[in-house]
């Protein structure tokens, strides 16, 4: 910080799987945290100055981060409703309100931008994923808003003189997630003795636990000189049908599992897979959270926990 | 056109130079056309219908195109004043006003919108430039705000279910090109009988004329399935100092000009030329001017104008 100031950082989407870890995350550095949402609350009400806003007005935003001065913003505000998220039109309200934050960012003063996109940006037809290199092109609305927020927001960082970085997240898990995904939903078929169709479940995902996520990307967030877009994920390959048998390994259920009984989506490709060279060598960073222990935390948690709050720590 | 429907075309930016040769080249299609520009009025007023209205407000913009209910939109309009528009913080109020005009379009209707673009959008260090295969990586806030609102059209138009394509202008000449670029500043010196120090002139450029720029956006405009970013270029390289050379040659001042009296500036690359296979693939276009008959029109272009008609036809 200029002068040894204390960093403010603005975050948005805190009240998300993704956001309320970043926030986690944040309360272990000596910064003020300050979080919008539309109830003007959530969670670490100790640690954050949360403030009611509607992110997808861009009058109410200007005046809130001109209230703020934040000098570090992380955006993490986007829809993500299971089986809605991909093409819904509101990924458009959420791209011209990231834009409109940008904008109010850069005219109050702001130094470091980190936005938040996704692996659904880049050209999946090819098989490895380098930030730079692999082309985008996104089938979805929700990849070619993100596509175009990342794009909006470098542009943002240029003409206001800010720095910015993007993180393209892989497949995360973890305490939070919705109980519609996949980890969650495998852990509740199992636990309630249901039989469980999938497919043959050879797809590779890279799967990144929600806390090395929120790392990562605050990781990014203090970074001096990382700029443009960073992977979120782990580099390591799984396949779904391991995942699915580890779970049901840990819940005794592997019987229940019927392997290719559902076929994969034709849109589903074999592998995606993070390329991790560029964290690797800009940031030194290196995930904490071995897949195994992950799910066995999601596991504990949907033993403690009753059907509705599935998933929350 | 469904139900063999007339095209309805809005073009912005009618009154600069790409403009302006869109508007000639699409006044020989059966189509009704419509501009805007602040004054209301422009070139071709007995074949274009001319509206008054600012573009940089979306609230004109969006009244204007619910009245027009355009079938495909050309949008051209953009800073492009020499010596400014590379850095220009208006970039942004462009990127702005152009996501705006894409929306108005997509709620009114609109079935076919074709942006404008340029080669600053790609990373100038790879040595070839191919629309889905080289990475963007803009060096200026101008390629960073074409970047995202190409990235943002695409976006829009999934979202309404219009089609839409792109296309990377490389280098443009011809009539109406500014008396500052390159072409019409070094006839200027010749025929003043100035002396003209320039750099060794080495690097090779893809120079289109403008008329068959507007005759590649129109093909591009009414094509059917072509999608994402077209080069709008001719895929051939040509030596900056073999264009002087002949322009040298044409006005008889070759002794005037004194190549390698300047430093080429350290971020131009070597060779800006484009890849034109998915062009010829898709669209089966080539160019129909010779860059040497280009330059010999435009020489006598300049013989027939005063000074500050330079340029026009």
């Amino acid at each position: 910080m200029p002068g040894g100031a204390r960093a403010v950082v603005l975050l948005t989407g805190g009240t998300g799987f993704i956001g309320e870890a970043c926030l986690r995350r944040l309360a272990h550095e000596d910064v003020d945290i300050h979080a919008i949402s539309r109830r003007g609350e959530g969670p670490l009400p100790e640690r954050v100055r949360w403030r009611a806003g509607n992110l997808t007005s861009p009058e109410s935003v200007s005046e809130i981060v001109a209230q703020i001065r934040p000098t570090h913003l992380l955006q993490v505000a986007w829809i993500a409703t299971p089986g809605v998220y991909l093409e819904s039109v509101e990924n458009l309200s959420w791209l011209e309100a990231g834009l409109a934050l940008a904008r109010a960012f850069g005219e109050a003063g702001g130094l470091r931008a980190v936005g938040v996109g996704s692996c659904a940006e880049y050209d999946w037809s090819w098989d490895s994923f380098v930030e730079d290199v692999t082309p985008l092109a996104p089938a979805s609305l929700y990849g070619r808003c993100k596509v175009a927020m990342a794009a909006g927001l470098q542009a943002y960082a240029k003409a206001f003189g800010f720095s910015a970085a993007w993180g393209r997240i892989f497949f995360p898990y973890g305490p939070g997630d919705a109980p519609e995904r996949l980890i969650f939903s495998v852990i509740e078929a199992l636990a309630a003795g249901r039989e469980l169709e999938t497919s043959d479940g050879a797809q590779a995902r890279d799967f990144i636990h929600v806390r090395d996520v929120a790392d990562l990307l605050v990781r990014l967030l203090f970074s001096d000189d990382a700029e443009g877009a960073y992977n979120i994920a782990t580099g390591d390959g799984v396949a779904i049908r391991s995942v699915i048998t580890e779970l049901a390994l840990m819940l005794g259920g592997l019987t229940q599992v019927r392997f290719g009984a559902r076929r994969a989506q034709t849109a589903e490709p074999a592998r995606l897979v993070a390329d991790m060279e560029k964290v690797h060598k800009k940031l030194r960073w290196r995930p904490e959270i071995a897949l195994k222990d992950g799910l066995a935390e999601c596991v504990k948690l949907s033993n403690l926990s009753s059907g509705d709050a599935l998933g929350k720590p």
